[in-house]
């Protein structure tokens, strides 16, 4: 295929821009111009978004640009909801018929998540409560409409967490293995400050995230919405304790209110049963996905401080 | 109450100003300037909104500014993406805390209705299939990330079909009154261009949905949605037909497929009963309703009979 991917140079985009190519997919990767990409996609400039299609003149866009992180985007809603559905909408308006477009929504769509502890399915209401996935259900709506009535070809992809190796360590995961290759390294005390570790979410690795993009995109049904996710509860305590295990250091771990959030759904996971029709399954056992963070991020630190030296 | 109606110059607005004024309630309508509005205020312009939030200093803000017209909004989705959804998010961000809003949404977030002929409950997943409908329902989830992040007293109402004298006659009904009134007097010969007739339809009288909203912004509870609707299906047909009977015409009915939406739904209505559990209840039966909308279609068309003399 040939492939526009924009937020090329975001964490998932990076992975996704990598995967192609090593499929031998013809592939542009846009973003920002100081992320180093094919070429330059701002959403909130149609011409950017224009030139960018006329360079490379797709058959499917994985649009992955967006506000992704959850507090910022609570601190600047204006700024999120321009990015994230005016965005959208502006990239869809410039479509040619017939290129397919897999719009990466999220699962915070859901808000306050199933009932009873069972995995989330994509006919459930959205019930959104807080900005960023307010605009993401709202893109979900503005890519339904174009759907529906432009007949634009909008497959949409509902992620859970995304782990893996270079993500940013404002995230759960990153953080604790960044945590832990300092304190392994003697450049942190042996102490580890988290969050709420009771919460279950769905993690999938990145990896198995973009080949599950790859796989809407060929194959995912136009209109349709689809759960990309493990399928599997995790209590973020498990992750962590399999962190400390790679790690092998002995650490006091310290619950850290400031990284509580406030409204914290105890069990949040998905099912996965409309993606794996489509032939697609997971590849990357929790552990393997686990051990490559944590490597990433020695290798990381390693560089920090000899940067710092 | 204090109340500022944004949208004041709109056919619905028009009749909520009036209505709050009749209560000898202090409201500011709010408006574009060729409204004749008491102060101007642009969605798209914050310092408007600012400057509008501050003459009025409202207990209340009754949000009806929007594009509303169906089939522009899918003309032109950008503009009404801009208008309704950021203009939304701007009006809340501007908002001081305690200042109670009424978000006036649409029943057509419902998409293709609830299954088999049973009314629409506010608890169903929004489903918006064209770009006004998205729109707000993106709005929607606006308010509610608002009102769970921010503490914003935000009031859904979801308004199904409204009828009134003085409405747009790009709407169903008062082009069937402009139509027969004109036939009555001579202007048009008499035969009457529809849409779908077998359509049925939940219609209230405009009177009685700025009642609903003034109920909504004294009792409605912060965070909930509610349908504005009669809860009674009626068919197009049958609001004709009740229509000509008080022309006292003979009419040929002719179907237009230019009127014919492409993706008509046969029965759509509301529950109306968290509505009413408040205390609102429709005032005016559908007769009386027909009948000042013909009269009104009546007196205008001797208007510009006599203007074009």
């Amino acid at each position: 295929m040939r492939a526009l991917v924009t937020g090329a140079g975001g964490f998932a985009g990076k992975y996704l821009v990598r995967h192609l190519r090593e499929r031998s997919d013809e592939v542009i990767g846009a973003g920002r111009a100081a992320d180093g990409c094919d070429v330059v996609l701002d959403v909130n400039d149609y011409d950017s978004i224009q030139k960018a299609l006329e360079t490379a003149r797709p058959d499917v866009v994985f649009h992955l640009a967006a506000q992704t992180f959850l507090p910022e985007a609570t601190q600047h809603p204006m700024e999120t909801y321009e990015t994230n559905i005016l965005g959208t909408a502006r990239l869809l308006s410039a479509l040619k018929s017939g290129t397919r477009i897999v719009f990466t929504s999220s699962a915070q769509v859901y808000g306050a998540g199933a009932p009873d502890r069972r995995a989330l399915t994509e006919d459930l209401p959205l019930r959104p409560v807080e900005p960023y996935a307010a605009s993401k259900a709202a893109a979900e709506h503005v890519c339904m409409a174009a759907f529906h009535t432009s007949g634009k070809e909008c497959i949409i992809a509902r992620a859970f967490n995304h782990i893996g190796p270079g993500q940013d360590t404002r995230f759960a995961i990153a953080s604790f293995a960044q945590q832990l290759a300092r304190i392994a390294c003697g450049a942190q005390p042996p102490r580890i400050d988290v969050g709420n570790l009771e919460a279950e979410r769905d993690f999938l690795d990145v990896r198995d995230v973009v080949q599950a993009y790859v796989t809407l995109g060929e194959r995912g049904k136009a209109g349709e919405v689809y759960n990309v996710c493990s399928g599997v509860p995790r209590k973020v305590k498990e992750l962590l304790r399999m962190l400390i295990v790679q790690a092998g250091v002995a650490v006091e771990v310290r619950e850290d209110p400031q990284r509580m959030r406030s409204s914290e759904i105890p069990c949040f996971y998905g099912d996965n049963g409309k993606l794996r029709a489509l032939g697609w399954k997971a590849q990357i056992p929790l552990e393997q996905s686990l051990r490559s963070i944590y490597d990433a991020a020695v290798a990381a630190t390693a560089t920090s401080a000899g940067a710092s030296r």
